[in-house]
């Protein structure tokens, strides 16, 4: 087990203005690669340059956290854009974050879509397309973390860009491998040992007992852990103190 | 004279989703160089992605025209920032569209800042040293065009950047060199004849004729001839023909 | 005939800061309704003071025309916006545009659903409430404008708000009485007189001819123009003329 | 002692969407008057219409807490408008306020500028007279809370506007009666029973103790307390405590 290794991933940088959202100076503590947002969801270019520049003192890996232009609702409404508008609004965050990563002496070193984007591009094939595309124009060398299965992960295997799978720490699973419902009950756990030790068994054993009972396959080359819940920051240091006790490496993914 | 070259500049890509600015395909085949907005001023990616192709195509260098972020005012009211917040602003700009250059298999080759903030630059040195800090930070091999003799240029030369002065094709100069405020009678020619005749004269002799009738050295390596007035592309073309005639290369400054 | 009356509305105020769509101007000359952008998809607030002074001026009445909040795609892409939230997005668009009604010496008159917001309620039940209650909650007198047989109108309907049905001058009817979408030819209709010759028996029969040739039953309190495409001033002009030949008056509906 | 009365006036409705700031049902619990952000610096529709039907629920009156169109910046920066478009600005908020107070069964009480705006107008005539302009527009009865002396004050109370002097419980003074820049040390006070302290003597005395030592007359119809620092339904409860125990009724301005 010495040689298992996983990554850790958190959203931060999701404050805008004098607005804060989460700790992101405890979690750039616990996690090995940020998803920093890129201003359409969240995010000012003052507060992104802090955390980059904060992250960036840590060794801790910056990645550009895209979503729909939808300050009001932080990026959780699906937005019906055409592709083309799509991607153009990927590239732009993209390259905004790459420019405050570059002045902070780190770079953006992935691509994760977030909230409704994220949801959306599971399963809608032209958006999913439209943000694989908008990776692959600005740097066919960056890798986008998301769901495997995902129309998203299979379009942009297409293009020849390197998928990284990612677990969620904190949300059940359907028995299918997709997540619970926010809206249903049991989609989001907030018992921090429980976690903890649920993640352990994706990382050890690429294994997650699901919402039914039943125990599902998983593949994890990244935890994701929440940074603005109630309890975020400790449910995210359990996860690293009991991984770390398994022996797993807690490193970004390359 | 047939040594001398010098550069065309003007500002496009100034719509903002259905809206439409002046005529950049049109534009985009007179000059040589093309300041296309970041998105705050001016600018939905979508937009900035068509225009950064269009360069592309034409092979017309791309810079990026980074302004306060006021939509409503087209960035033309000074706003009262912080040091920290403008140059945060400006790197997310410059970034921005240097995704979307590059996807547009182009570059961003110089920054020039826009309405408001080029003015507030000549003399506000706080604001003009963190527009040039902001430029060094992503990348201090990028010029920056702007009035010889601001404060920006002072500041950008202190950080090693190259400084790129502009004439204005249609403004007239004070004796001091400063522009004539917009608000002021004569403040903007529109005789493309005499424009084009005033522009050679600029660059052949590096002289101008001030508003009070006295002849004023001017540094120049650039013209800027604006893209949204009526009559734009006429003068824009009046001009280019007209420095041609006279054996001059229009050509990108390097 | 004498006795019969229509009103004439258009989309109006529809720029933003520096940029301009459509003639206001010369509609306003036109059209009986104003349905005023209220800031969501269009309309700085200094624009949209501007048109309800020239509505006012010329006895023009002023309607609310609320839209998704989406300035960069003119509120044309469908948003997955909770109730709660819709609700509270049209009741502040409404608001905002009566206090600068009120200033120009007039009032917000009714209320008609923009772009995307539109053809969602026409089916979307949970979105169609939303609005109805919205606007009953500002001001329960207020009439809606909108599609006959929409959910929307049923919505409306149920609140005791008053529902007036609209034809749509340039565009094509399917059978069932639905808009051919956009998307498919001969969804819009652009000679002059082909499109008034249609209007004036809308008003006159109560019927249109669909895009099947079949001849369809249709209700029609208000004739939309559109202001915004090319011809856009021609073709209400076109209308206006011929239902007045027709002997019909052109008259805000009460 | 036992008829003087006095307003407790406070910001509310200041977050944006997932973000928040301050307790705004603690502070409801304590003020009579509620400056309620319009969008323009701070509040989404929703988000507002909440905090209306809370006022609306506790008897506290609602005041349209309008700003400069910067979220970004929360509002504290200047912006170098034009009066007409200043005008429009205002005018939209407070209508766009008064909707969402009509929905929840309240109205808007009066006007309260935000931020740099407030600041500005204390001496920018400009900027004042479009400010005043706008309420007197929307509805000359609007009373508007600001600063005895201002420029403010004197062109609203040139149109006839009521003007009610406020005071900050928690800002120190100059002897010329304004306050004492943020920037300076000593400018806010943390103290609860000092401040309450001085609330108390302001209203009993109509007297502050300024910076310098020396005592100054001091209008005070209605007390600013903050709600957004750290201590803030702390030190309003101070205040709100020690009045009442000194026998002042709290109660909204009339």
């Amino acid at each position: 087990m010495s040689a298992v290794t996983v990554d850790l991933n958190a959203d931060l940088g999701e404050g805008f203005g004098v607005w804060r959202l989460g700790d992101d100076d405890a979690m750039l503590d616990i996690v090995t690669s940020a998803n920093v947002a890129c201003g359409f969801h969240a995010g000012d270019p003052a507060g992104l340059a802090r955390v980059c520049l904060a992250a960036a003192r840590r060794g801790v890996r910056i990645g550009a956290q895209v979503s729909y232009r939808d300050l009001a609702g932080f990026g959780r409404r699906y937005i019906d854009m055409t592709p083309e508008d799509l991607a153009a609004d990927v590239m732009y965050q993209i390259g905004a974050l790459q420019a405050l990563a570059t002045a902070a002496g780190s770079k953006v070193s992935y691509v994760k879509p977030h909230g409704a984007l994220y949801n959306t591009i599971v399963t809608n094939l032209d958006q999913a397309a439209a943000v694989a595309r908008a990776v692959h124009a600005v740097d066919p060398g960056l890798p986008v973390l998301g769901l495997a299965g995902s129309a998203f992960f299979a379009t942009a295997e297409d293009l020849g860009l390197r998928t990284v799978p990612e677990a969620f720490a904190d949300r059940s699973y359907q028995p299918d491998g997709q997540l619970v419902s926010r809206r249903k009950p049991g989609a989001v756990l907030d018992d921090a040992e429980e976690i903890a030790e649920r993640v352990a068994a994706m990382v050890n054993d690429g294994r997650v007992s699901a919402i039914d009972g039943t125990t599902i396959p998983i593949a994890v080359e990244s935890v994701c852990v929440h940074g603005d819940s109630p309890g975020a920051v400790r449910i995210a240091a359990a996860v690293r103190e009991r991984l770390t006790a398994d022996g797993i490496t807690l490193e970004a993914f390359t």
